[in-house]
Order: C-alpha cells, then sequence, then structure tokens
C-alpha cells in the first residue's frame, strides 16, 4: 500500500509550504490545486466555478427563510447543492486513484477522511493569528488588506473549512482527535520543520519495516 | 537558559511513559510525582492530600446552592480553596526552580502555562479512546474495573484535569492551539516516538544554534 500523508491546515499557517516541502525531501507525490484542475475536467465544470463550490458548506446555501421572494435563490442553490455533491464524489475517485499511483501528501479536501481505509499519516498545520498574518505579508508583500482586514479574511476562509469539514465527515476539523500529528508553526521555521517531519517519517517507515 | 519541555497527557495516553523515555534519551530531568511530594514538604501538608488537591478544580468545592444546611461544607470548602491557592503558589515556586535548575521535562500541573516565559516545547499526548483502556490494561493486568467503568474512570481523570487547566490558565486543555505539537499514540508505539520526538528535539536545537 502506498504511503499516504494527508495536511489539514489554517490559512496563512504554512501548511502547504510545509506540504511542498516535505514531498521534495521524501519524493512523494504532491497534490493542492491538482485536484481541483482534474475535477473541472472530469465533471466539464469550470475550474473558477469548481474552486467557489468547493471552498463552502454545501449548508451556506440553504436559504435562512422561505417565501416567493427567494424562489429565484432557492433554485440556485438546488444546482449548487447538486453540484456539491457531484464534485465532492468526483473529489473522493480522484483521491483514490492518486493515492493508488504513489506515495503522496495532499494538501485538504477532506482527504484524512476520504482515504481512512488507506491509513493515511493526519497531520494538521496551524499558527496564532499574530503569525498568520505575519506570513500571509510575507507571502504577499503587496497585500493591501489592512491587518484587522486581514485578520477577518482568515477567519473566513478557516470557518469556511471548518464547516466544509463538519458537514463531510462530521468531525471538527483542527481538533487534535482526529490527527495524528497537529504541528504549530508560530514560532518554528516551516524550512526546519518540514526536515524534522521528514526524518520523524523516514524514521516510522523505517521502524515499521523493522518490526515487521 | 536550561531548555523546558512540558508534556500535557491525556489519562492511558502513554504521555507519562513517553516524557521518562524522552527524558532518557535526552539526559533531561524528568519531573513528575516529584512535584507533589516537593510542595507537600515545602507547605507541610500531607502528600496525599495535596495529591487529592491538586487532582480537583477549586470550582468543584464552590456550593452549587447556598443556605444553612450547607454551611459546614461552606467552611471545609474555605479551607479547600485556601489550600489549592497555597499549594498553586508552591507549585510555581518548585517549577521555576526545576527550570532554573536544568534542562527538564516536566509532566502536567499547568507547566506549560506557569513557564511561559521560559520558552518551553509544549507537547500534548492523546489517545482513541479504544487504545487507553488497552493501555490501561497492559499498565495493570490486575485492573479489576469492567471497560465500562475504566472509560467512565478515564473520562472522569481527563475531565478533572481539563477543569484545573481552565481554572489557572482560563485555556482549554488539550485544544492544540495552546501547545507546539500534539501527538497521539493510538496507533504508535511510545518507544518508537519517543526516539523520533528525542531526534527531532535534538535536530531543533541544532539548527537553532546553527541559525545563531
Amino acid at each position: 500500500m502506498n504511503k499516504v500523508i494527508t495536511i489539514g491546515r489554517e490559512f496563512g499557517s504554512g501548511g502547504r509550504e510545509l506540504a511542498k516541502r516535505l514531498s521534495e525531501l521524501l519524493g512523494y507525490a504532491y497534490y493542492d490545486k491538482e485536484i481541483v484542475s482534474e475535477i473541472a475536467k472530469r465533471t466539464s465544470l469550470a475550474e473558477n466555478y469548481v474552486k467557489q463550490v468547493i471552498e463552502h458548506s454545501p449548508r451556506l446555501y440553504f436559504p435562512s427563510t422561505t417565501g416567493r421572494t427567494l424562489h429565484a435563490h432557492t433554485i440556485g442553490s438546488d444546482y449548487m447543492i447538486h453540484h456539491h455533491a457531484t464534485i465532492y464524489a468526483e473529489q473522493a475517485n480522484v483521491l483514490r486513484e492518486m493515492a493508488d499511483t504513489s506515495d503522496c501528501i495532499i494538501v485538504g479536501r477532506c482527504a484524512d477522511y476520504i482515504l481512512r481505509d488507506r491509513e493515511p499519516l493526519r497531520l494538521f498545520v496551524y499558527a496564532d493569528m499574530d503569525a498568520k498574518v505575519a506570513r500571509c505579508r510575507a507571502r504577499d508583500p503587496e497585500e493591501e488588506l489592512s491587518d484587522k482586514a486581514l485578520r477577518k479574511k482568515i477567519k473566513r476562509v478557516d470557518r469556511n473549512r471548518a464547516k466544509y469539514y463538519q458537514y463531510y465527515t462530521g468531525k471538527k476539523w483542527g481538533a487534535c482527535r482526529n490527527y495524528d500529528l497537529c504541528v504549530n508553526t508560530s514560532s518554528a521555521s516551516v524550512e526546519a520543520l518540514a526536515r524534522m517531519l521528514a526524518d520523524l517519517i523516514r524514521g516510522s517507515a523505517a521502524e515499521e519495516a523493522r518490526t515487521k
């Protein structure tokens, strides 16, 4: 069975960078945005649309009130919900094929849950808000949002990730119980963390081989 | 500044064993029950009494109703609350002295919070309920409690730890945000985990020295 590492991550925590570096160090395939492109290809939906749909929990599309004036909105929502289900099903297929192909690292997309029968190493990467704001600024020096607005954005993105995860897995996103290892990047260099995690994973694989 | 590692752990998660093994591998001092003995010595309270007091959150002693019939209970509670404060203050002194003396690993006792100015590496060790029950049975083959009763005991101990932590730190025990690394021992050998964590900590220290 191929080795699978899944990485859940807070926005601005450096989780994606950690995943990329880990994949280079371990020689594992790395999947992140590739998943969305692949789903778009298979469902014949526009990539941007797929991205927009999977960034929101289906629950968000249910109208909070009912009535004639909401009719058009409701019809729109029905489509959205239908697409959500289609996209989620295709996502599961794509992830399984990726895990079948080679050792791999998958960022986000409820991969820890969808691929649970492959017994992935489930990482969650998080950081304090100040560290996340600083990382966002370092990543994009031309970011024009104020600190306050950036914090609001980070909270919004993470809230949507939590809702999406809760909707499809029934579990709490970021609660350590759902992961094997949770890593705080607030006061650590992601580069060094990746090196150490790669050692840990190599050590663990060696250990497994030794005890078999 | 001496290196300090603090370990919060769920009952039955193997956190204490991990701490002991880590201390052997790294050559750090290891403090766990020694803290209670030292507090007892300094406060002239019986060791068992200290243990009993610090295993419960002070909040538990507040009567939920008021009235004459609770008078005796309230007086008893006043003493308990007073002792709680004395013991907590002494605990803080003991922990600081331990951190001043040498590199060390401290299990429980809100050490991550009390020693926050020493920038400890804050670990939290947890496991699934089934794994915790199995570990308790392996640790004590003569345990006479049924599985159901053992689960109840594990939940009770952890609930008290959470309340104690919340009372003194204002933070949620076991929420990954309060730690640097959270480690799930459900499907890992504690011995192997300790070896890997020791490598990680040695690597991190080397990295720190390298970048200074």
